[in-house]
């Protein structure tokens, strides 16, 4: 497995096996790899003759006052990981590399990122599109691989893609859960104990909507005070939003018809979680 | 030659160069084209083997009191000049091609794209980023072509193909002029005979700038209040702005060291025109 480290080493070896006429997939990450990355890895390796993994924490898509410096960082181990599972390369830029002085573009995806966690993070999707259009540039993959866990940010990237007439195909990957329902997350190192514990309270609160929906439940605030009166049930847990929009555009809706997304961001101290589950009538 | 009008049909006559190995170049216009468009077709043949000719007037450029549905448009004339030049493909889209229903994704460039025409006319070059951005992902050119005649507008997507990474090289292309010192534009046809006479004080004023600076005027204020007086002796003349500022970051100035753009936009009855020259010290 190659380690890139700058744009130019990247640039070349895409070259080189676009010569040769092959399948290029990309999993953007941000790294301290688990096994949610891990099934993109293996949905690429599945489709792909070539898999690029890249590594970088994106200083871009933080917040002033979030966790951008003590984001879990290990290379050496999602390296192993990722040589491992049969990964090409891995592209982990310095943040100078991807950020040189001046740099001053930035991609706005408008409507689909502003309500949910475009709204308790101002500017997250702006650096979100903006990163994964430099990676997509740079990259150049055939396919590139992202997690339903963070389905709004999907929503915004297929949207630029569509919007801007990349030719990239994006590949959609199904949340990978703990074996008591928690969804994988490199923020999950941050929990205590308790609030580990805490915590099984978002997959629970999806799962109790899920029935709710089961037994003809179409009212969204219905549904929605349930899944809020659960989850403050814990104590330890702090809801930063819950909500029920529409598919893919993110509208408010009243009533469930066809699918809908229920996302909820809930912090337990410190950590703020995200989850989320669609909903179908 | 060929005339594309779906993003499809330029894709996969793209496709097929591309596979036999040919260098291609793009030379993005809004039509209604002029020997500075021509100018722009002539470094393209020379350098790519095979020239894309986009000609799309783009809405998301203009400003909602600005001349969108007034611009002159000509596809049959323009496409005899460009088949007669040797273009191989002229894509012209609908808009609605471009702008399908749901569209809600920006390119923004900050900074270079804040003053000159970019204060006079906020959102003007938004648009311009996106669509620049849209017709590289469509058109994939190895080469794109733009006129000096709009310097802050190669400023800005020089930055932006140099931030998001991609990979196409943008070639510029000095002003052309009337025998008589006007710069061309589509947007001269606008003139009434009085304007169109009025209006040769900007590159008179241009010239009177490069005159001060060879006998050594270095004071940018005196040189600005100098341009402004020549201007100003037109009657029928309206300055927007007359600004010099540094290279290529567009900053405020006092002193002219090295090189600086002497950047103008003046308006004649409901016309507004644009010039500028380098000055160097």
């Amino acid at each position: 497995m190659r380690l890139c480290k700058t744009i130019n080493e990247m640039r070349s070896f895409i070259k080189a096996v676009r010569a040769e006429g092959k399948i290029v997939g990309l999993v953007p990450t941000m790294g301290y790899l688990h096994q949610g990355h891990m099934s993109l890895v293996r949905e690429a390796k599945s489709r792909c003759d070539v898999v690029v993994v890249s590594i970088f924490v994106n200083p871009t898509q933080f917040g002033p006052n979030e966790d951008y410096h003590s984001y879990p960082r290990d290379l050496q181990k999602d390296a192993a990981l990722v040589a491992e599972a049969g990964v090409d390369v891995i592209f982990a830029p310095e943040v100078a590399e991807m950020y040189p002085a001046g740099f001053s573009s930035y991609v706005e995806v408008t409507g689909v990122s502003e309500c949910l966690c475009g709204a308790s993070r101002p500017g997250h999707f702006r650096g979100v599109a903006t990163v994964v259009s430099k990676l997509f540039h740079i990259v150049q993959p055939d396919l590139a691989f992202f997690g339903q866990k963070d389905f709004q940010q999907v929503l915004v990237i297929k949207r630029m893609v569509a919007d801007l007439n990349m030719t990239v195909q994006i590949v959609e990957v199904p949340i990978v859960r703990e074996a008591d329902g928690l969804a994988m997350s490199s923020r999950n190192v941050y929990l205590s104990p308790e609030e580990r514990q805490a915590a099984l309270v978002l997959s629970r609160s999806l799962k109790l909507a899920q029935e709710l929906v089961a037994q003809g439940e179409r009212d969204i605030a219905t549904l929605r005070d349930r899944v809020c009166q659960e989850i403050n049930k814990e104590t330890l847990a702090n809801i930063d939003y819950v909500e029920i929009r529409s598919l893919p555009n993110l509208q408010t809706i009243d009533k469930l018809e066809g699918q809908a997304l229920l996302a909820l961001a809930v912090r337990f101290g410190k950590t703020r979680l995200i989850d989320n589950t669609i909903l179908e009538a």
